[in-house]
């Protein structure tokens, strides 16, 4: 059994309106195309950028949980929202809202590690100076795959993905902004590294290269299996990736080789 | 500060005397260039088969180690030699001796983790059929840099190295031999990923590929950079390969990016 999941690298600009029509016409796009789990991007609605981050930020159920609710409902798909600036009393967090095929929120997930970087003369980011950070791990089960969510930084955490697996994950998505710097350096490989060492697909989902934005986006959205492989992958335009998770071939790689059957967890202590 | 580092691929062949004697060439020319630790192959002593541990395997202090032991003393070397069986009652390990300049046994690492794999068509071996897993982690100092020492298929297990350098490994050794199955699909992949989410030097120090043999060790010793680059790698040839330590360039990329620190422990229980 194989099931066929979009994932959309949207351009995003700074006007709401437009991100979300933009988002709302590769949707149909992959609908068409008979996706049933279909994946946006970190920060899909707002440009990924800590001074846009409280205007549009929403108290939930807002505008944007509510567009993802209807739509998910309206095309009988599960959307995994990306992730926006969620306002909560006075914090703000980047959460991904999950919208099952009926419309119904079935997870959310708050980024967990927060982008605090500064690589002398390349990048400098510090996501703590404007967002909280969520406690909680997260998991969804979706036409017959159990998905484990996380947000961008939360891959560089091996023990996070572990996790996720060991509750049972076959796919972990990672709605994602690297940047020029960690991008190129990074992002392949720690895609890989996940989808190896805990055979599962990993699924990373980026904005498009948006050259007017301030932070410019990597992107090369891709998927990688549980061999470690790349499946495929997008450039850096906007565009729409397709991705068959295959269960078998999870099961068929965790027989020849099993490393989670391997494991001493005693030792890791 | 930097310290200059040998990996040694060499040939291994069914001859335990011939094995050593090139051993002991490659440790000389190492000396000889100024290396201050040298690092050998896992199964340096013996072909890399079931059916030669028993013969090869020797209980401590034996013939291997006391050869360890004269050798580093001899050129005030730290030698860290690869992995031979060891015998230890009814049972044989996967072991690495290391000896320090003064030629004291300073570590004695049991391979933790058995290569057990059957991948459909392409590679049989089933280490758990003659030997015993070991069931501690192993450190040592040498020369100002803490190393952590594992054998091959314990670098697959990301909880290791990460145990390893929260015990304050800054690099982490790897006597190894992968196949050409999973060589070619894994071996650079995981040595990088170690490197990048640890922010540690990896060094993988393989036999070289013998093609009489019946295994087929991949070769590719190499070294990776806490930033997850390839330092510098051999082929499938003998040589030694020669990698310098450069401690500051940890405390940068972890101070740049600061993935130790963003760690969520209580998260990942």
């Amino acid at each position: 059994m194989t099931q066929k999941i979009a994932l959309i690298q949207m351009k995003v600009v700074d006007d709401k309106k437009k991100n979300l029509e933009t988002a709302r016409n590769h949707i149909n796009e992959a609908v068409k195309n008979g996706a049933k789990v279909i994946i946006l991007p970190e920060m899909f609605n707002t440009p990924y950028d800590n001074k846009y981050f409280p205007e549009y930020a929403e108290e939930y159920p807002g505008e944007t949980a509510e567009w993802l609710k209807k739509l998910s409902k309206k095309h009988e798909v599960t959307i995994v929202g990306g992730s926006i600036p969620e306002k909560d009393g006075y914090k703000i967090y980047n959460t991904s809202y999950v919208f099952s095929d009926r419309g119904e929120l079935i997870a959310k997930h708050r980024k967990i590690h927060l982008f605090d970087i500064s690589v002398e003369g390349k990048i400098f980011f510090k996501e703590s100076d404007v967002l909280t950070a969520g406690d909680s791990v997260t998991l969804f089960e979706s036409h017959g795959i159990k998905f484990g969510l996380i947000i961008c930084y939360d891959i560089r955490f091996p023990e996070l993905a572990r996790k996720l697996v060991l509750e049972g994950a076959e796919a972990i998505i990672v709605p994602a902004a690297f940047n020029m710097t960690t991008g190129p350096a990074h992002w392949h490989l720690t895609a890989r590294a996940r989808a190896l060492d805990n055979q599962v697909y990993t699924l990373l989902c980026s904005q498009s290269r948006n050259e007017n934005a301030s932070y410019l986006a990597y992107g090369h959205s891709l998927a990688a299996n549980p061999w470690g492989e790349i499946i495929d992958e997008l450039q850096t335009e906007e565009g729409i990736l397709y991705i068959d998770i295959d269960l078998e071939f999870i099961k068929k790689v965790r027989e020849e080789l099993p490393l989670l059957k391997h494991r001493k967890p005693q030792l890791y202590i």
